[in-house]
């Protein structure tokens, strides 16, 4: 089986931004309210940090669920492992997730500002100063056969689409203007030159958009 | 994580039929095309039978790529292991799907006319003469920790669900009607006093039915 490159559950606006302006340590997506892109995931049965038990099992749980099947790695950009521009001043910041990150792969975090690779429960943080196309060869090889994640945030995802490097996405676009931030696009139809496009409007306004490639 | 007994991807048509009147080896689900009933999952990239490159990766590729995961075994009625009715005359008879069935774990026949066990590259089927509750428990065990599948046909899962053994659920209802044959339900709507029901519409005209335990 060939290894695909996916973006998986990556939340939008509908005017198109995938974070708000001014990200800082307390707002992770700058001024835009994260509850009005996460509600959809956080109500699933499958939600990596649902603490409460109940959850749904509908259609939003098979998404989910399938964030993390088949998966082997993940290559972020900086922006989604901290808040932080420029040199490191200190390597104290170990990303936003805490002791057990959600991801349990390796995961490649592209920076201009190297530092030792972190250990943190199942999850490897490794910081590359390189490509995108070096970065999924390096990511290729420790998926050990598996997919790779291009996780984001959205100058990251934009890298990859423009150097053609990404064989499926899914995006949970939302019900809410953003007007500013880092924006993936104008329209998702910017896309269908290159790939297929299948939109899924849900009751609570999200519509799911899946993308695989011609 | 508690196992759980789950029903996934079982077609049933538009007046609540899952097949035919009249199996036979020719005909298994009897005077029913099956074409109308697996068309959808057919077109998908994870089809297990697909033969030709291409398929969709859009929602219904997650439904049907996550009939295997997560699962350590399947319990069936004897009319979806063939089309015999009473003794075994021989145990020629290996099943409907050739030497490499499509389960992969352990499969349980529940039949009045147990046979010695088959394994068929990775799939072993074991007979048993017993209740629905002792084929679970069997189960269970050959499971390791995994879910199990009710995979049908119509009376199996009629007994699970009479017996209240079933947690999740999920249908495909194909805008066919079929007059006769075996009957799941008059109307869906029967079950909703123990369950969740979620139904999505597709534009194909399947519409998918999830359902789980409230």
């Amino acid at each position: 089986m060939t290894q695909s490159v996916r973006v998986q559950n990556f939340m939008v606006s509908a005017d198109g931004y995938g974070s708000g302006e001014g990200q800082s340590f307390e707002r992770p997506f700058g001024h835009a309210d994260p509850s009005a892109f996460f509600s959809w995931a956080g109500a699933t049965a499958h939600w990596p940090t649902r603490t409460e038990p109940g959850g749904t099992y509908g259609l939003d749980d098979y998404i989910t669920r399938d964030y993390r099947h088949n998966i082997g790695a993940e290559i972020m950009g900086r922006n989604k492992f901290g808040p932080h521009r420029g040199p490191w001043e200190n390597y104290d910041w170990q990303g936003w997730w805490g002791d057990e990150p959600p991801f349990r792969t390796p995961v490649f975090v592209l920076t201009h500002y190297e530092r030792p690779s972190i250990t943190l429960g199942e999850t490897t943080f490794h910081f590359l100063n390189v490509t995108p196309k070096d970065a999924l060869a390096r990511a290729f090889e420790a998926a050990e056969g598996k997919d790779v994640r291009i996780g984001g945030g959205v100058a990251t995802i934009r890298e990859f689409l423009d150097a053609d490097l990404i064989d499926r996405m899914h995006f949970a676009v939302a019900p809410v203007e953003l007007g500013r931030g880092e924006r993936l696009w104008t329209s998702p139809d910017e896309l269908v030159d290159r790939f297929h496009l299948e939109r899924v409007p849900r009751p609570s306004g999200i519509v799911h958009h899946f993308f695989w490639r011609k």
